[in-house]
């Protein structure tokens, strides 16, 4: 796996390389015209999504038999991974670890940093460069913006880089999880994404999903989105305009009844509240933009539920029953999506498919 | 595996289920007429017991060589197990744990909560549910009485449940315990369990150990018990009750020496003072209820010592080098009794034997 | 793996047996000649790193193919190892891991002692010994000078002994951080660490780093040593007389620059503040040994920059990008030398040469 000398040269300094945009910084986390690093939701091209669903249906299908599942894990038996997880996470965390061991990568685990060297002192960049030392992988979760990036972009300066998958980086990018969610769409609509009305509800200023999912639904045709909100949380311009310029119809409302009988995906998603800087989030009624019991009979036979979880109160529990509520599945399905990334990152996704 | 129509539409729901007998309740977590979901000490029939203790034999046997060890470590090499242990414990974990590991199933786990998305205002219900989705076996120990069980019953109620094994829930079950506390008399015994003097020591009152035990005697004939206890801790009543049912004689007393001479097993606990509610513990001379070096003179050459750890002074540390004291071989036991309870969960267990 | 009655009755209590010079003791943590419990650094002979770094070597080489990464990690899938970490530690606890895991040894993990028994007043013995039923290895680490030692000890009179490898024992024995340092100057040298000027750096009077790679410089031939430190942290008076004792010449100073010309290997440490007993590091001047970036135009082209890591500022972080600078392959050396350890310590190391 070889980049081009020019690329090295061409990156000076991280304080320069940084603000460039994402486009511009792709090709120093690819290798071969492939993602080596995976950072970015903008990293997935329609291809490369159409290439990782097909395996990961394939995985899935394989893994059925005890012999499908022993030669998928028999594929990557000689990696080693390390899962760095600063910030609190039970599902991307376990999804991340029983994709490892579906393909029997070994794992190690980081998950309460005050077990680490940070004690003594030593720089974030020093601690990751230490764990790359023992393991052929590095899973990341980090509040700091910026800092998964930084980690891939320093170990890629390194005579030893390994690549360097996130699994959230501050409150931006979580580029596996929008992976899952148009995985969820794929599977949800029989392969055939294009031509939908997607609803996407809640908080929707400080959800990271719903950011990334809007980025990626420039890779399919005539997709119209609505997006439900109260008026303290809409969706921020940046995405608004990125939309605008690759000419996705969106419309912005309170009225969450009104647009969901044309759904045929609604992204359900909680208050952030995590992010509140002064409690803003109590004086806010969210209670509109729940999806009851009731509304499975305003919403289409063939409109899909979605959530990337955990939920407090914005989906009653009563609803997990009905058939179209797929957020359960969409959970699994995460694991499923984040192994074919794995085996296509170390190029033995053609030995599953 | 599959239950009938009638049994998943007779249960309504957990209000109603939960304060039926265990012996009702049972046939909710079987399939096909075996145990799936390992919740309480009365799923072990004798004849299950008889079955587990030849595969566990059979394990300790065929694990000694290379060949073997590998042959068993792949039995099971397609599975994937979550350990979810809210409350500390080190023997139960590391014993399940490495029980996983002898019939090769991948492991993650989950001990320190405030690293899961509970701190996200998730429901446990939705928390277990979403562990389940990547794994193929939840082993669970949490404080609260009926967890487990709900766990199990709310995972039988979903598209795709997996088995749920109690590691311990609230005060009163520990049904791994009971299996390996028999396990240990199987073998201490040459595999001839009844007629058999059985003395249990110590806070009886609040140790789950010496409960489940209690119940389990009714698999075997002749069996005389004898509670030695400090008048606060005696025995508490239902299950007094259960032995009179089942024509269990026993005996209570404070007199450890007088019943120690005619012992066949005697089962040493500890104090349980986590449960006092006042410092009752402080007040009580738990002294007599002691076994001292000095009492090894006093016992049958044929007598076993049991324990189920950790002790703190009821049992002198120079007990332990006399060939009687098989409480380090009984924490061994419990690894190869649940390895061979998993295997028996999954089916394997023929191929053991 | 048998060893002597006699040596078993020598040794009739702790209080006597701890006291004894190490030489005296390494009999009884040996079996066949071999060593079974790694607790010292005296217990490398030349012989025997002459071997590990062959194994070592092999190792590396081996595994860069995925049959032979697959057959080096088939050597020791019976095996089970815990890892037992009582203080914090990132380095030496994820490169035991990953040696472990490149073996196909099955591994648990206790860091974070509150998610153990302990909480219910166990003795730590009582808990070593529950950890050694469920495994056929223990890792320790561990801040109380010769607990690691005496769990050995303890462990060689059960009737189920397991080997017990030091991770790090107070503030004294640390032996695998020994042999990777060694290892290290073997694969600089060509494998001829003979006739070398060695200057070690910093913290000398608190370091347990160059305490032991003093001790295991009297394997080698024509050494000569440089103690460079503030004449606060001078190295401690036993191990210059060890020196003298095996007739290895040595200087000490406080001019670094001056020393530097003729290194062949520059051992760099960080102060141990975390030993003050009063702030005293704070008033050193330590920055006369760092190593800069201009450092490296004094040096030889053959000489090496060490350091044990975490670092502070004692190296800039501008020198890591210099062939010299050989402190990241040190640390990977680690999990090399630790596997090669474990591969002879259960007698497979023969099957990788």
């Amino acid at each position: 796996m070889q980049r081009t000398q020019e690329m090295t040269s061409v990156q000076p300094d991280w304080e320069n390389f940084y603000p460039r945009p994402v486009s511009d910084k792709i090709p120093f986390f690819s290798r071969d015209g492939r993602v080596y690093d995976c950072l970015f939701a903008q990293q997935f091209s329609r291809d490369l999504l159409t290439l990782l669903f097909r395996t990961a249906d394939a995985l899935r299908d394989v893994t059925q038999k005890k012999d499908g599942a022993d030669h998928v894990g028999s594929l990557l038996s000689d990696k080693r991974a390390m899962l760095y997880f600063v910030q609190p996470s039970t599902r991307t965390f376990m999804s991340f670890l029983n994709a490892c061991h579906i393909l029997g990568v070994r794992t190690s685990e980081i998950r309460d940093t005050s077990t680490s060297s940070e004690v003594k002192g030593e720089t974030p960049e020093d601690t990751v460069r230490t764990f790359s030392s023992y393991v052929d992988m590095i899973i990341m979760r980090h509040p700091t913006p910026g800092f998964v990036e930084k980690t891939a972009w320093l170990m890629n300066r390194t005579g030893r880089p390994v690549p360097i998958l996130s699994g959230g980086s501050g409150k931006d990018q979580h580029p596996t999880q929008a992976l899952l969610d148009v995985y969820t769409l794929h599977r949800s609509f029989n392969g055939d994404i294009d031509d939908k009305h997607i609803v996407m509800v809640g908080d929707l200023k400080r959800g990271r999903t719903v950011r990334s999912l809007s980025y990626l639904m420039k890779n399919y045709k005539k997709i119209k989105l609505s997006f439900v909100s109260p008026a303290e949380f809409r969706m921020e311009a940046d995405i608004l305009e990125f939309l605008k310029r690759h000419n996705i119809p969106f419309q912005e409302t309170e009225d969450f009844k009104g647009v969901m009988k044309t759904a045929d995906a609604i992204y359900m998603t909680r208050i952030q509240d995590e992010h509140d800087k002064a409690g803003e989030s109590k004086s806010v009624d969210y209670s509109p933009f729940y999806f009851r019991k009731e509304n499975l009979r305003d919403i289409k036979d063939t409109c899909v539920i979605m959530h990337p979880l955990p939920r407090r109160h914005e989906i009653e529990v009563s609803v997990d029953d009905d058939p179209r509520a797929v957020f359960w599945r969409q959970e699994r399905n995460g694991m499923w999506a984040r192994a074919a990334l794995m085996a296509y990152i170390f190029g033995v996704d053609g030995k599953i498919r």
